[in-house]
């Protein structure tokens, strides 16, 4: 199967990103998680996204606050899909790097998931790698159905202590 | 090959979505267009989305303004990708459209690109195709070759007619 | 007398509907508590929504956070009034709620009001039940006037005590 | 049956509040449509709200752009549901008059539609007069199966169009 | 001596009134306070602004929050100038209570402060009295001079230690 | 009778400043119209402000777009009210000058106006010399009178032609 | 003399970038004009900046668009002072352009002046360049000279015409 | 060498900009804090400006919060380059400091960094000085050289850990 890599912009995005780490886990995924900033690495973070789907990944998550340009460097350097996740910082509650995340011009795409929607990247990226595998696919139906089923526990639970 | 679906919520949407439709043509990939909206055919698009993974489809891309809910129906009945194209509308400039579809709860990720990006939502889903498809990755990397020739030819002219 | 639909997206949001509960129990207008997710348990949403006419319902009043599409889901399948309450999240504010709940297309209303504001939800609902019900007509009168009364005591209280 | 009142900040809201007209003449709701502004006739506006239900009115609609406090002066005076819809003006895209007129205190709801969303505004009204009508209820749900068929024929028309 | 009228929607803007009430007691102006609202007491609110001028007012100060229509409602009913104090809530950082006080549609100016700015409220409130007030004048300009003469001090101090 | 000074930062800031200009002559207010930039002519800005109250000057509007800091500097100069006219410009709607006009720090207040609000800006100011003078505020009066008068004469002619 | 050079993402942003070229020619400062996209040709975009320094610039003007990314490509690979220009787009008036220019995170920064403010972005360089070029200084100080002369006849033609 | 000055517009400005005087001191660059407001101390703070290339100021950083004007003041006075720091205040989450700080009119540009971000102004400030400075130039490659290399040292180590 191929691999996803998690990459963030800084070490202090860790405790964000991993939400996403836990879903990779949890599905079984290979992956990969690297440090690389698209402005003290840039480099290093143009390297790996270049060689990337030659060392086997076939999917990209990047996650970075503020300016957040670490989503487009990637995608600059590769045409695997490139899922950005922005991270909130302390000012202006996550929109700079929604902005600078989404709004990518012709021709660089970058599937955005909301601010620090970590766990939805890793989703995200399953849903990638599961187009062509089965069971991959089966896992992302039976987990659907179990959030329904948690849901609707919930809502028989809640139904019943506040209808009247 | 599978196959993209191209769904937008109203076909006053169409001038937008056309961009999509003219990449996916460009990269032969087989795609069908709906008109499904969230609000006014919420059955039919339920129905689509749940069953699109069995008739053949690999990706969503779903357009909508306003309130866009319509990429957010789509991941609620499939585990597809699910492509969110924000589309701007009359009032507040695409910002509706742009956090409805993107601000998705956990579980249910919908991979949203720029207000108006058609072109990179088909792109992103021929990006998604192309991790198991090697000659979706050539034609790709050839069309990443090309813009990047097709930049550094602008650069010369402009370079040399306005560096003083 | 119909009864009022409350259905939340999630139980998280439970604490800011619980004022809305608070209200219709004061009121004594009969009412259920559901959970039903626009994106989790779509089926069961818009089952309820297409069904809550005849079984009873006169309004439907909707919570979520987030790409709050719950109030529209209920919309698409109901002609009943749709009472949309935005729910703040740990990210924008509710903004992002706001929009996704109130810019709804033409031909689909959802009647929006103020982010956490779960009091005014229940109501707006109870004032929609009143227009052809004397006995609720008369407890909003009693209810303003008292709520009158309450900030008149407020003001001779304050304006005793800080004017000079 | 109840009549809507359909209240306009200022003459030069008229060609917003039209749509609203159009639809409440082609559901036969009685209506009467007035200019009173919560700032240049207060008096007039704060008489006609807190008469509006002896009058045989059962709704209020009011339109106003910018610091729109119409429909909060309607609520002020009358326990009738007060549909707000703000109008958007030279600035600030609407923006200004959506949060002036959802963002209401707790006792004093405004059910909020669109900037600009006056055909959804008369479609609430009537959704609310048809919680006890029953031939209101039919024509809605008509107009609703009416819509949705409107759009599949143009699914069908753009799907054999544009798909591969 | 003018008084000022200190208004404020709800007992639960005095924390932040508190301020402007300080100020206007430093500089020995008559004021008194009040708690009308715009929402819950509409006609008490209207009267006293209607009357306020022969009740011996020169300012009106107006402090709301939310949909802060109290400054507006001041601005109907009278010709002193009304000074709007836009308070924050718990949501949108004021952000709402600004536009829906500053953007007033013309012929119905209110004097709008930054957000929670009581302070200022009181000193403008006070500068427009001063216009024909020598004594006032003398008393503001003093206080001027007292604050840049503070600001050097602590130039001063921070210079010293700080530069290098 | 005290004067009103009309500062603009910039020549273009005319077409909306003219019609405070407007209003001032209908008033019969004397006043001077200026082009003092806080960022061009700063010197020159600070020196009017400081010498405005012994010119014979009462109040002063500051008229500017972008980061507009007009109306700060003259009230850092100056205790007369100063009234801050935020100027629309090509980007960002008017809300940069909004903000940059209204979020003033303790001890320098700015009367803020909405954005391109000149007339009303004008009529403030007019209010503030209102304030002891008996002739103005019966101007003021019979103004609002009239605007009342238009107001309902508006309200019989649409209610006659658009209610059923 | 050190060289300016000015990097826009696109040759589309040339009708805003020609403005810095009109202000660097009139200060007869060497520059060189580029096409380098962060995003179509990061490898040059980098290679360039990583040599600039020693290729005899001694600024960076970088002009870019919705997630403007290329100013902190710039500061990315060089430690040249990089001035963003952040380009107004079709959507979002600018805004995402500024966020993503301006907040970069710590250690590199970039320079922004305002939303197409190129003509500031040119003589922003120049400031820089002037620190240690006596000529540069006098120059920039004639055109302040030249700016204020400019504007104070300004005010006296418009003083004459307008004041009363 | 050229100085910085570094002038914040309240003492309470000191624990953000503290960052910037760490930096400074440890490039040995030499520096002067102050403390002059653009609104209490305009005429030092014009002062300061205009005679600060001849006290031998090669650089001015400016930080302010709220309607930060500050950064203006200097640029208007001066035409050594001036770095605007916005300021976070309580309200609104530093934007109003951000757009009063960038939004500059043609003419007088300030070179704005992200919201609180001092030490980048610092950096900013030095990348200036360096222009013409070898040693500095050496300090800061070596800067950006250990960053990447710490950068890089995370990486292995967080690879390590979380890579499957």
């Amino acid at each position: 199967m191929k691999k996803v890599a998690v990459i963030m912009g800084s070490a202090s995005d860790l405790p964000v990103v991993e939400k996403a780490i836990t879903v990779l886990k949890k599905y079984e995924v290979p992956f990969e998680v690297h440090v690389y900033s698209a402005h003290r690495t840039p480099i290093q973070a143009g390297k790996f996204a270049a060689e990337a789907r030659k060392a086997g990944f076939g999917v990209i998550i990047a996650a970075a606050g503020k300016a957040a340009h670490l989503a487009g460097v990637m995608a600059a350097y590769s045409t695997l899909p490139v899922i950005g996740l922005p991270v909130k910082a302390a000012e202006l509650d996550g929109m700079d790097a929604l902005l600078a995340t989404v709004q990518m011009p012709s021709g660089v795409p970058v599937a955005t998931v909301a601010i620090n929607g970590a766990a939805n990247a890793a989703l995200l990226a399953i849903q990638m790698l599961a187009i062509e595998d089965k069971n991959l696919q089966k896992k992302l139906d039976q987990a659907k159905q179990e959030a329904a089923e948690e849901a609707l526990a919930k809502d028989v639970q809640i139904a019943e202590k506040y209808s009247v």
